[in-house]
């Protein structure tokens, strides 16, 4: 099924992941990467096999994707704007990045009559959900994050093309992912800022924020799994941990990893951000009604996360955290 | 409360009835519109009226938006690509002209520091709904058209811009609207199709799409109803009419109307078009809580809508029915 695909955002955290599994399984791989927060290095396994190409470009350059699916038959489309609290600051830059580059990315797909993509959305189209554990037909969620908003317009114009157009569209609504090669987040920022002050640390809101997070590789499991399993006519599937954990819980996790007891202040408020959900947890059932389950439980996957950034210290140079 | 509105797609059939119904209320209106669909005719009464301003102007002009913006404290966003039927022709047309649109009139709010604005979203935003008359939490639905997709994801953007930026914002959800002034849509094409050929008329799908439509007046009247009854935090609303009719039913109407008895003939299938949804009916019960009703029947409405092109013919040469 899977033969030859374009990864865009191949160079970003989930994207590099991907990249990697679709190249041991033989599968033949396109990443495309603007590089503006991708990291060339998540790419150097990849450029050392022969079946990987990389075209650096920009996803809204619909003649750049366009040449890029030379042979494929399948996208993978990741690149994203993919910080949810920064919205505000700049609100094009969701629009631009998720919105219209996805669109670009339909239409290039199009034109080159290559008619299957799978998307990587967010938990945060639920905006804060009615329902907890949030299924994929929860009420008709109002916005509440530009980035979820951006995200849901792109879903829309994947269905749309799905109804319109026969394409196969597998649209995955993704809880925050952690693992090998993180570089953004709340674990990013606490690692941060405990390298700063490893006596004291700030939490945004109450840090009773509860949160389901998704290991990298059930993530890059869920995407294949999705375009395997269901028709696309379109599909769409929540990808999230059995379990969720609070900010307290998480930050814990971190301290203990680190060997750190800092003294804790808290902002206050339910919410860590404008546009925060004090509460996420999606309901996984249609996903692992196709043989998917999380293996990766989220206090391993917060350890690890802290394991790899101790390892890799160089990211907190390469990525500014979000103000 | 209401002193000065910018009202875009002024010019168009719910723009210019809803800007006559303003000034009628002492309401000083700007009003925009690009003219592409726009009839300078809808704003000759308006344009005698000394508290009407007209800006010509593209609602994706940020600038020439704010410019316009001066003095205003509330804005009736209608400028739109209005044709759910034409968005496979140009896919970017629906996206430029609703989501960008709606993006660059409230970065223009943002810039000039006007924050209420009230919006004409579609019931095709319900793509083909789970739960019929459709409530607005009904379900999370599976856009099926261009034109839903991209209201959505402006819709997406009031909300967003509501949490994010203490905006008010009303975003109604309406039916297709008939009556004076109306200038695209099932009727407009029948009549045209029959002036052409009285004897014979042929009808997309097999005439059993049921929908519900909603007068003119009525769409002006909640538009109305919403900014000033309820909050907009923001407020979603549905707006439509108490009963639907099926394509045959209104066909009928029209050539009763006009004494005609043309034979029928069927396209076939349950859909009219690629994305229509063969059953459109709006739970307007939270429109109705804030003291609204709809006046004007469906017969009634379409009825009226076959006098007035009946009166207006030169609208059949301005503007091209759908492909």
């Amino acid at each position: 099924m899977l033969q030859r695909c374009l990864v865009t955002g191949a160079a970003g955290f989930i994207g590099s992941t991907l990249v990697d599994r679709l190249l041991e399984e033989g599968v033949s791989v396109v990443g495309f990467d603007d590089f503006s927060t991708g990291q060339p290095a998540f790419l150097e396994a990849a450029r050392r096999d022969p079946r990987f190409r990389l075209v650096e470009g920009d996803a809204r350059d619909t003649a750049a994707v366009a040449a890029a699916l030379d042979g494929c038959e399948t996208v993978f489309h990741l690149a994203a704007h993919a910080d949810v609290r920064s919205g505000l600051q700049d609100p094009r830059a969701d629009l631009e990045q998720n919105t219209l580059a996805t669109s670009s990315v339909l239409e290039a797909m199009r034109a080159r009559g290559v008619s299957r993509i799978a998307f990587t959305s967010t938990a945060s189209v639920y905006g804060e959900a009615a329902q907890v554990p949030t299924p994929e037909d929860a009420p008709f969620p109002v916005q509440t994050s530009l980035y979820g908003a951006s995200k849901l317009a792109a879903e829309g114009l994947l269905c749309a093309y799905a109804e319109g157009f026969s394409f196969q569209a597998w649209i995955l609504r993704l809880c925050s992912a952690l693992g090998e090669r993180y570089s953004h987040g709340h674990v990013f920022d606490f690692y941060r800022r405990l390298k700063a002050d490893p006596a004291r640390i700030e939490v945004m809101g109450d840090g009773r924020q509860r949160k389901s997070y998704v290991h990298v590789q059930d993530c890059v499991e869920a995407l294949l799994t999705a375009v395997r399993q269901a028709p696309g006519r379109p599909t769409i599937l929540n990808v999230g941990g059995e379990g969720t954990c609070t900010v307290d819980e998480s930050l814990g996790w971190i301290c203990e990893e680190l060997g750190l007891t800092p003294q804790r202040f808290y902002a206050g408020g339910a919410r860590g951000w404008v546009g925060d959900s004090p509460l996420i947890w999606l309901d996984t059932g249609r996903l692992q009604a196709l043989g998917w389950r999380p293996r990766v439980d989220v206090r391993e996957s917060v350890r690890r996360t802290v394991r790899y950034l101790r390892a890799n210290e160089w990211l907190l140079e390469r990525r500014r955290p979000c103000a």
